[in-house]
């Protein structure tokens, strides 16, 4: 099936009404699972719907939470999630994040009581298009062992960062605190084999490479050693002791059968260039990208997302039929 | 020889005034080397004298910088270093940006046409001791390869964080974006043995463990992989881009030789935790840190550095006299 990007996300966001999401809500998280397909990014995209929607049956997420807005100083932003998804606290804080960046010249959204299982990248690129810095950090429930340690505390702990540039769209990055994503360690499991050193340890806080071992009460570890640490230990202290969120060690999603989200928090930092920089800003990143290109850079984060994209937007989404067909019958199947 | 903190600091300083330095300048400067010795951070302590001085000698920092503060926004301060050091400038900001934290929740203090040649947590810390939560970001002269190329663009960009406990000093950290500091190339070198694998390139862009091809025309890799590498992109572009500064690529340093800083920018957050999270902040910063013990975590950054400030504290600052003697003669000799 070929599908333009609107058509797709309303048949996910009637997928996620028919399993007890208000349509409001619906709508806003099916925009970034149909803007995850658009992109290529496929372990964001549909492959999540089965994880949305067990979700939902277990109770543990409140798909029609309403969240709660207030603007405690001048370039703070608190939100109150109210138990639901990320996207639909970042809908209802986004007028006043921009009433804040460009009133104080910098703000910060602070998110408590969210579940984010998203991609993250929808949350800055927007900003970046309107020509500002963002950077996002969101923290999960427990995956990582850190410093030494034999035990999980800290998330995988994503982080995203977008800034406008003059001469092309935003530059955005997306990255876990994890070496590895825990759905690749899934992957490796399904698939029957091993995962490079340094992915995980097991239960006993040992270096190994059996993804069952990593999976059945063993732990990721961060990315870059002690210094990925230090990134994954600063966002636990941003995303949920700044907000008033729930930090990765006290989820309670295993009181909820089925319950694959985190309930934690999020931290996203707006910046206006235009007040400090002035109007170089843009064409200074531009430069800057267009140094690393004579260098030799060709990997740069978010260009295969770019032109994939692109082509989306030109040709369609191509859905796999099975897939097609998975998603029409979580639009018709009895909720019960 | 045994010395106070003071006393150090005012040799270092009397060294730093013999060689161009304003007295006012030199107090400022010379109050981070001695914190560095004081805490045991060799590498940027009396070690770090002679660059200061060769530096100083070349003509290319000012000793003598007047910065320039504004607050074009409320969230806003911005820092003209005057091509002087980042620690003159921190202290013509701190009370702008005191001010911009108590008023609007969240600052940011941007700094431009700066010399950063300390240890970076000294600019954090002070601000946690406070209750506030820091983050800054340096660039420095381009050190490291990202994304695939071949020649250096991006510097070791290093990064500092810094928030308040309830039950001990503030929890801080401070690492640079490349793998392996420049520094321990140097000494790796100097001792005539092989570095780790990942830690640089030769000059042809292919990887080595030999410190002299990396140091002869080669370059740094990140920490990190791709993911570190991101991070010093973001940290290139608050640091320079943001804040007016010099990108690592744009560095004249060459042309004044005996030089060894580099000419950059800084950019430092501010945040008032009393102002989101309220009075449980620190609270939440302690039990997240007991969490980590408790799970086995025994390397928590800072704490051998904690250490080691309260034994020099309680006994004093060891100075080996070789050491002891060579400062002397630098707060005599000529200056030429």
């Amino acid at each position: 099936m070929i599908l333009t990007e609107a058509a797709l996300a309303g048949l996910i966001a009637e997928a996620l009404a028919r399993h007890g999401m208000s349509a409001r809500n619906a709508v806003l998280v099916a925009a970034v699972v149909a803007a995850a397909e658009r992109d290529g990014a496929a372990s964001h995209g549909l492959l999540r719907m089965p994880g949305y929607i067990a979700t939902l049956k277990s109770g543990w997420v409140d798909g029609t939470a309403e969240p709660v807005v207030e603007r405690p100083a001048p370039a703070i932003v608190m939100v109150d999630a109210r138990n639901g998804f990320a996207q639909v606290a970042h809908a209802a804080a986004r007028e006043a994040g921009l009433a804040a960046v460009r009133e104080a010249g910098m703000a910060a959204i602070c998110i408590r009581d969210s579940h984010h299982f998203a991609a993250l990248w929808p949350d800055v690129e927007p900003f970046a298009e309107q020509g500002l810095v963002a950077l996002t950090v969101v923290n999960t429930r427990s995956r990582i062992v850190v410093w030494g340690g034999k035990r999980k505390v800290l998330g995988t702990n994503p982080m995203a960062f977008a800034c406008p540039r003059a001469d092309a769209p935003p530059f955005v990055w997306d990255q876990a605190s994890s070496l590895r994503a825990q759905g690749e360690v899934l992957l490796a499991r399904t698939e029957g084999h091993r995962v490079p050193e340094g992915v995980g340890l097991d239960a006993a806080g040992k270096p190994t490479t059996d993804p069952a071992a990593i999976l059945d009460g063993g732990a990721l570890l961060p990315f870059g050693g002690h210094k990925g640490a230090g990134i994954a230990f600063m966002i636990e202290v941003l995303a949920a002791a700044l907000t008033g969120g729930r930090f990765g060690f006290q989820d309670e999603s295993a009181k909820f059968p089925g319950a694959q989200t985190s309930n934690a928090g999020q931290f996203l930092l707006l910046i206006d260039p235009a007040r400090s920089a002035g109007d170089a800003f843009a064409g200074r990143v531009s430069a800057l990208v267009a140094a690393l290109r004579e260098a030799g850079s060709e990997r740069l984060p978010g260009e295969a997302r770019q032109r994939r994209r692109e082509q989306a937007l030109r040709d369609g989404i191509v859905v796999p039929d099975a897939a097609y067909q998975r998603l029409l019958a979580m639009t018709q199947e009895a909720t019960g």
